[in-house]
């Protein structure tokens, strides 16, 4: 498993009620080399404008090679300037919608720049808030031309666009809310480098199973491109450290991802906003690693086994005898 | 608008607490009355086992008859029998799958027999309860094939399938969970007879905005096969009168099935645990049609044209001046 | 701790799509022979009617004496009956309301005559559905007096009532729905003998923190009674084994109940629907019985030591030192 | 009917993501003219540090009769300022804790001077996030502490204090959660003075019907002080403007408070982050009058017999007869 970590994360986090955010704000170096200095971790994922963007393109090749880092994905900012937000490809202003399409464009070529294969799509801002005011059929065509068009861009380089989803926030309602209607998007496209992201937590909160949509994508053509971590109580993002809620969840999910032969990324993606951000980002993996090692002691085979049974009480005892904790079991 | 009735929902009614129900049970002949007698009404939908099988067509076609209505839908009883308890189309034991699949060809046979063009297909119990208890891969493979079978069966023979999705119960998690992944489940067939029921308290309960599936159906090739209505409070299947809760949303509803050409019946679906059944519905109905006299008076483009405004104060506006009652205003 | 398990749970379940349950209904008599039978179990949960009433009084003393069990509590049926369907104690017809009353003494009677000390009411069908369709304040006002009648009759026998809470179904809103709400009540009552069941997925369903609430209930006045445990996803009483979502919130519930002093009993409450009935809530038993090994393993105070650092780094340290498992550990 | 404004609400909003904000910053001099142009408001909610605090009190005073407007409640900021980031009365840190009460007791202070009868107190950052990582009883207990020093102190200067819950926001769980649990708090302080204010969107997303949460402290001894208003989905605290998701729960609270006889503000509480502020709120107000008009319409006896008749098709026929529009109704 390769695992990287979103720069922006170890920095300052805000909300609406603290915007300055809940801690001092760090020196973009300092962020970059918690990172490098992360054990486990070998790729980073850079936020356009805030960390990679055409005046920052030599720092960041710097940056990657004295870390030896790849970074594995770009997420246009899409969702942080003021002028996305009534949304970007889908915005009403059509001006709007075309420096959606061109700022993507730049990030495409400035990922070709830096060797990174995908740019991650989060349209956070292409949704709509009240019913009654918005024109679903126009805004959705909008976008999926806009994307269309970034699409054919991207597949000319040899990037792919991988379509992240989220079913609220900031919208009340996103266009890309799920893992199937992000797929259809994706497919409509009609351009193969088009797929999709999984954020394990924005799928919580559209109460998915991400074993199930890790299943579905793969089940629907191979389509699953990227991975975003972290947990949540099931309502909302809440950004949490990985493993503080779900167990049986987090387990099943890395088999699926196995299962289905992803060999993407393991990006981790959360808002530490009191937390030592480091350790908060490091818990997330070391989590994962402690049940892939669970995976590869008990074998695929035997999860697929167990799982064909479809017996809640065997499944029971599964996660007794390997999931839960037993008193005084050694450190690893 | 041409409005029908599930004809059991006029019966008892029980939950899982009080099993005999909260009414007394009724003849089925007075159900067929009271559907009959309702003045909206012209259609009905028929559940088989319960209401229609091969016993009981000749019955059917005379009560059909003798109230002048019209067999909108036959909903195959995929739900309600011990041998479905673990799956119908994706048990895990093949035998049961084929029987799914027969008893839905049966269905097809007394559709085409009583001349009803479509069947309504709400596979309740596939799906999973339990993380890591389940082959989500091979079950919903299963499930493709099972419906895949039906839907070549029903397209020789002139019918309709129709998948009514519902994210939750009596699963935890169904295979039919939203609009999207149906639809993808729809063209996965390869048949252009299988489209996608909305009820729209089932998409309520994904968090969905019926208008704007509506319009995903319709933007992704006309896959919008029938409507079931209902209200409830967003995180339950409630099946409550509708506007009992929401204004706007089902308004706006109404706009989008009009507005995305759809032709199908409008037919409510509830569950009047402890208030009278007949008053219950056709409260629906009449609440549905003083909506659309509103859409009528105000006009499409008008309507259209808020909606492209895209701007919640104005929609606010046309809400207090159209929406919401006045005081003294004339009972209709 | 000693654990408990509620007769009926053993037995045939159903939900409204399959009224004649998933399973084929059992002898009561083996019902009590696999309650006797499992090692971990001292105490039973009887519902009145099904399982106690004037008449079986005999035969369940033989039984507890044959099993060596202790009837931890009785739970009247105030939800399975069709007299309940508009509400028990709060119902608007006064003569009903009599009734539940009357009823909740015959089973204080039986619960002195069978060495039972506590009435555990969950009066599931008092609350509301629709808006607009209820008088909370009358209601309430019934719901009080009722209670307060049935609490003076048990306190002069020297039993108690406990209160269990559930925040909806079978109504869409109950008036027991929280622990604070409940606690309100209890006290309102002025009997010192009324108190507060948590059944655990109740709680997780209204987003209560399960440690918060016991923590809430023995701040004000010591007055948690009862417990009731089981799973799910946090949106709906889904009664799954306890652990098969939650690992760490079951983990503190354990802890807050050692650290309020909690001396009740442990009672398993599910519906197994699908699954076999015993290894379902065995499981349930075994997981909980693991989880308290594990505090006895690292100590209160440590974990005391752990909450009142409020980091979240190190819980997750915490989490995965003590409570994930390890590759390899050995089967306890 | 008294209708008031958040002051801050009229200014510019951020998000997590867009933390600049949607809007252009304005000055504070426009917002007050603003309130003071709204012909149906009479009061204003000021926050202090930002709209009120030493330095600013006679400007504030100034303004108050410039633009005829009665401050009705002064909101400390306890959630905008990175020393509260873990929590104001119940942070970890004593000398944070002593801030807190300290600065409650300043805007005590400035309320006594600009003639302010009521501090409105939303502690948002006293909760917790991770299971595991808090002492609810320590920090309850902190927090009891805390409020009961500040009512003691606001009692003797004849000032009010009213405590807002909210189930979670900024923290994944508030202490102050819930209609009932703050109630209890309310009355653990031991103080007259000390009552609950109502956010009919923050009641809304704890599922609560606000009608009844009325209803519950109006029975629990007169203890609801203040009413905030904004509408949303019912799973977060969306802000959004009155009337765009549910009708029939507006008017049934507006009865409720009315039928409890509450005499205090009507203080609308948005967040328009894209819509124009003056509008958004102003298009509550509004809203809340028709509704009101449509009370006094039909007259309180009549909505009374209607709830008292508790049947959901009665119910539904007041809806379409009173709450939904008719075609053509006159606009008011």
């Amino acid at each position: 498993m390769r695992y990287s970590v979103i720069l922006g994360n170890l920095g300052n986090t805000c909300d609406r009620f603290l915007s300055s955010g809940y801690k001092k704000d760090e020196q973009k170096e300092s962020l970059w080399e918690q990172v490098g200095n992360m054990p486990e971790v070998s790729g980073i994922e850079l936020v356009g404008t805030w960390d990679v963007n055409p005046e920052t393109l030599r720092e960041v090749t710097h940056n990657l090679e004295a870390y030896s880092l790849e970074c594995c994905s770009i997420i246009p900012d899409l969702f942080g300037q003021q002028r996305w937000g009534k949304g970007s490809y889908s915005a009403p202003d059509a001006d709007v919608r075309k420096q959606a399409v061109e700022y993507t464009k730049e990030l495409v070529d400035a990922a070709v720049e830096i060797g990174c294969g995908l740019i991650n799509i989060w349209p956070g801002q292409d949704g709509y808030d009240y019913p009654l005011a918005a024109d679903y059929l126009e805004e959705r065509q909008w976008l999926l031309e806009g994307l269309t068009e970034c699409a054919k861009y991207a597949d000319e380089r040899g990037v792919k666009l991988s379509l992240e989803y989220k079913v609220k926030e900031p919208r009340t309602h996103s266009y890309l809310a799920r893992a199937a209607d992000t797929l259809l998007t994706a497919q409509a496209t009609g351009f193969p480098n088009v797929g999709v992201t999984i954020d394990s937590g924005h799928a919580f909160a559209a109460y998915e199973n991400v074993g199930e949509s890790v299943a579905l994508l793969s089940m629907f053509g191979e389509k699953l491109f990227h991975m975003h971590f972290n947990d949540n109580y099931g309502f909302w993002d809440d950004d949490m450290i990985v493993g503080s809620i779900r167990t049986v969840e987090h387990f099943e999910m890395l088999y699926w991802l196995r299962a289905a032969g992803y060999s993407g990324w393991y990006s981790m993606d959360q808002y530490p906003y009191r937390e030592d951000a480091y350790g908060a980002i490091r818990s997330s993996i070391l989590y994962l690693k402690q049940l892939e090692e669970i995976i590869d002691y008990v074998g695929m085979e035997a999860v697929q086994e167990l799982i064909r049974k479809r017996d809640a009480v065997q499944t029971a005892e599964f996660i007794r005898n390997h999931l839960l904790g037993k008193p005084g079991q050694q450190p690893s």
